[in-house]
């Protein structure tokens, strides 16, 4: 066992699974993190303890929160006839870090795959419509990815909304080719969305 | 707060002070983790929790350990009369990757400094030449860093154990001018560890 004692080898093992990290990566953070046990790691121990066991998603629109309802959802100035359709909670945050988004948003946590037998329900499609009429939303802001199938789940939202009477728009400019949200630049992200086209 | 919760917030912070991390990182693994926040992040957090408890350094050679004396310094096979000299625990870990040294270590935490007033009682230079009589230590193995910190760190020990009558050698070839131990493959750190010249 050449890495300290059995828990400091499951340590390094399961942190080299995390996105972006590996072995090697791994073995350092443990390190620097058992040089700072009694600060760094025992914090960084608690605050992911109390993530675990108080993060759940946000009964309306899918975000991440500590409450049933998110304070995107609870906040009455955001309840502005806006609501922005994003893939993923990562493209949430962006959208927020650019700041030019004052609506709510409605989290789809994936896209339309026939492969994976990922339907319209298991992205709240359905509870988006309903939010449509509750909500009094007068305009949908499809901003998914623009990859093949971040483009075809956002047709398949405008056919849905068609019948309704709510303005469908995309983002414009700024979101290149095959290009993922999550990895813009804020300026860009901010750009994108003020320049929204009609869908 | 765009990030869920102000617990999320201070955890991505936190995570993004690691050596190779940074805002961006941070938030796809904190993501990463609340999408698997049962199992995962639980796991991680827990573990964590244990290391930063239990961990020590071993009394004897520094290694990182959960128990008094580290498993090495406790396995009899391993007094083969050869104790081998690193900077950091990570050079240690690096080593025994590699398979090739068969005795025992000493860590010294770092190298002479007179900027940063690191001299050689930090260095546990003293506990080292204590052991040489204790253990019955036959060759002393410089394994630092080929920088000039790391050299002028092995010619100091070198000359203070110029009396005794162990065999005092350094990693030879292999090691690259200015590298850093930790950054080597395995088997490059086995050569030069196999290809030792007396110092
Ligand atoms: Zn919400
Ligand atoms: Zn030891």
């Amino acid at each position: 066992m050449a890495e300290g004692s059995d828990d400091i080898q499951a340590l390094i093992a399961l942190m080299a699974r995390l996105p972006g990290l590996g072995p090697r990566s791994a073995r350092r953070i443990v390190l620097h993190l058992i040089r700072k046990r009694n600060g760094q790691m025992t914090q960084l121990a608690q605050l992911m303890d109390n993530v675990a066991r108080n993060s759940r998603e946000c009964l309306t629109c899918g975000n991440i929160t500590d409450r049933e309802q998110c304070a995107i959802c609870t906040d009455p100035a955001r309840a502005n006839g806006e609501i922005c359709v994003v893939e993923d909670v990562a493209d949430l945050w962006a959208l927020e870090r650019g700041r030019a988004f004052r609506g709510r948003y409605h989290v789809l946590g994936g896209t339309l795959s026939a492969l994976d037998e990922i339907g319209p329900e298991d992205l709240g499609i359905p509870a988006l419509i309903d939010r449509i009429g509750k909500e009094g939303v007068r305009e949908v802001i499809l901003a998914l990815n623009a990859t093949v199938e971040g483009q075809t789940t956002a047709h398949y939202i405008a056919d849905a909304l068609a019948d309704s009477d709510v303005s469908i728009t995309g983002l414009a400019q700024g979101v290149p080719i095959g290009g993922e949200l999550d990895y813009l630049d804020d300026g860009t992200i901010s750009a994108a969305l003020r320049a929204r086209r009609s869908f």
